[in-house]
């Protein structure tokens, strides 16, 4: 398996383009349109919020048939809390570009993302699908991850090709999502395309299984936007045997698969809100992985503890009381904790550690915080970041 | 009932004391010894963090006996994570105070707050100890309140003086607590008097019903910091017939103990570290009292909405989606809100509302968020603040 350049698009016979659709006051691109030139198998997740967006609801109801061969996505609007106008809304969306591409609306998946509580301008929208389809291109791939952006910083990209029974398969993705401080507002987009062959049961099972450990690993949990979604489109153009059972073949595609979600959920973290710190979140010693997972993102929804990391501030007190207060399974007088490599509490209180040596550990970009809770045997891993003045500076305006 | 000036004190054979020990580097007032002239009927509420410090793990097997005559508590160091080092020290903390009063360390309860991790520095601690018992004073409430500051702005009172059975009954309160945007590591200590005589198991369930309705609706809940504390002492100096049943005396009472939580409650809310706005959360039409506790806290745990009301953005789509989030019983098309007395968002979606009057109403420092989700009876009142750039500030040094 390689890394290799394109997004999206690195997988053969995809297609995307994104523009400026007006959606955004700014003038900046808020439309894309993906294409594959033959019906794909599909899958996807969606956010468990109850107050969930048209276009989520939408969605939801065309992946049902287990095959799409388009997605329409925008920014600027998340056309949520928007009632039966929303719905009309995304529906139409889903309609206009089939009519565009000479595809069935069932066939087309929509995804949106922005203000909460805004009826989508409808005109803009029209000709906005129009426009990207008339500019949808092989290698559109670079395009389209800005044009989902909202409050990110960088577009995110990654794409991997890999060997499958001897021929060469690749799985190209993108995601758009940056307000990761806080798991229930923070609404991700991801769209990954394969040309794996796959049946759809078990393409929708490697999916909820990569995300769990990676976009769900970034704080975004079961908690998640009124509008978050990954769509996986599969066209088969890999030529490989059909994958229909969780056997070698699966595990290779899953790695890959794991590889690229997990890529681009770090860049999630990299680019949190006004982060200065990316942080990695190693918790062993759990007696399930659902601890893990509770504990790991207690820690990370510790504005307090965030404040202190920005601050470059070993204050790990704040690690121990947000381990105590997640309500797993623990003895406070077991806890290990390391900063990298150096061992701050054991046992549960200190190590006497060089409190110099920690705090230059604290000064890095990049650094890894290590638990153990040596009460059993299940672990996870979370990618954080840290809680800066610019967080209060994006979010009050 | 009626407010009068006094705190603790202003309850009749209570004695106090606030002195600078020396644990704070400040030199400012940091570790206080309350002392009932009589041995007092005793109940308390302590964290639910797995992760306890040491005095409240002392405390908790102290009031097993419904007695108490003394307090001793200090701010500048939590006695948390400090191992069976902490424990013997704040073993040492009640025994000093026992030998100065002349009792038994059984009936000393003992409450920290401050960093945690480190060890007391006990040497302070006894001169301390012994300066405090020196100079305890039935006036002492307003200093003591003082003393136990950390972040807080303002030292936090209550008393009240009500009737009971024709007598002159009195609660006096204070609390210290400032950190509360995230609930799970603001440390609460709370010492209340009263002179009324109640059976132990009485003044336990009314301690622990005004708290759920007080303290645990400031963001506190059920998540608490590694000290939180809440005691309660009633010497029974009012000499009113024991209240030995929930009948109209207690009643009586607990109305008066609600006015004195409440109104500490609402002060830590306003001294919310940073905080800019005080905001009273109703919701009601909830189909449980607990899901109109989860959703409550779920829409003030959330650092985005907490910086656009800082920011005086009406952004409601954060109210709903922290909403949707809660895992409650709710329907995103019922949802009613308003801002004080302006209704906002009417079955889901916008009322098309003035957004200058709404604006108008966030640019006040206190005002109302009303839900109405309509879909049951039950209810519930929250107090929280706003998310500025000094909260940063305060956390990161």
């Amino acid at each position: 398996m390689k890394e290799i350049d394109g997004g999206i698009t690195a997988v053969p016979g995809i297609k995307t383009a994104g523009v400026a659709s007006g959606i955004k006051a700014t003038g900046t691109k808020d439309l894309i349109v993906i294409y594959c030139d033959e019906l794909a198998t599909s899958a996807g997740t969606f956010t468990t919020n109850k107050v969930k967006s048209a276009p989520v609801l939408v969605s939801m109801e065309h992946i049902k048939c287990g095959k799409a061969q388009a997605v329409v996505a925008n920014s600027g609007n998340a056309n949520a809390s928007t009632g039966e106008q929303g719905i009309k809304d995304a529906k139409k969306m889903a309609e206009l570009t089939a009519k565009e591409l000479g595809i069935s609306p069932e066939h087309v998946l929509v995804a949106s993302t922005g203000k909460i509580g805004r009826f989508m301008p409808m005109d803009k929208v029209e000709s906005g699908i129009k426009l990207a389809v008339s500019k949808l291109s092989y290698t559109g791939g670079h395009e389209a991850a800005q044009a989902i952006m909202t409050t990110d910083t960088f577009p995110k990209e990654c794409a991997v090709e890999f060997e499958l029974q001897g021929k060469k398969a690749h799985i190209g993705g993108m995601v758009k999502g940056a307000g990761m401080i806080n798991p229930t507002m923070a609404t991700m987009l991801c769209f990954i395309t394969t040309d794996i062959d796959i049946e759809q049961n078990i393409l929708q099972t490697a999916l909820k299984t990569a995300v769990d450990k990676s976009f769900n690993m970034v704080s975004v949990d079961g908690d998640m936007s009124t509008n978050d979604t990954v769509i996986i489109l599969a066209n088969g153009k890999a030529g490989n045997e059909k994958i229909s059972q969780q056997n070698s073949d699966y595990n290779e595609f899953f790695k890959a698969l794991s590889h690229v979600t997990i890529s681009l959920a770090k860049m999630i973290a990299k680019d949190g809100e006004g982060a200065t710190k990316f942080i990695e979140l190693q918790l062993k010693g759990a007696k399930s992985e659902d601890d893990a997972r509770k504990a790991t993102h207690a820690i990370a929804q510790s504005p307090l503890l965030k404040c202190a990391l920005f601050g470059e501030d070993p204050n790990w007190g704040r690690i121990m009381s947000s381990l105590g207060s997640s309500r797993i399974d623990m003895d406070q007088n077991k806890v290990d904790i390391w900063f990298d490599d150096l061992k701050i509490v054991e046992n549960g209180i200190t190590t006497g550690f060089d409190v110099e040596k920690a705090k230059d550990i604290l000064k890095k970009k990049e650094y890894i915080i290590a638990i153990d809770l040596k009460v059993g045997d299940a672990q996870g891993t979370l990618w954080t970041c840290d809680l800066s003045y610019d967080y209060v500076k994006i979010n009050m305006e």
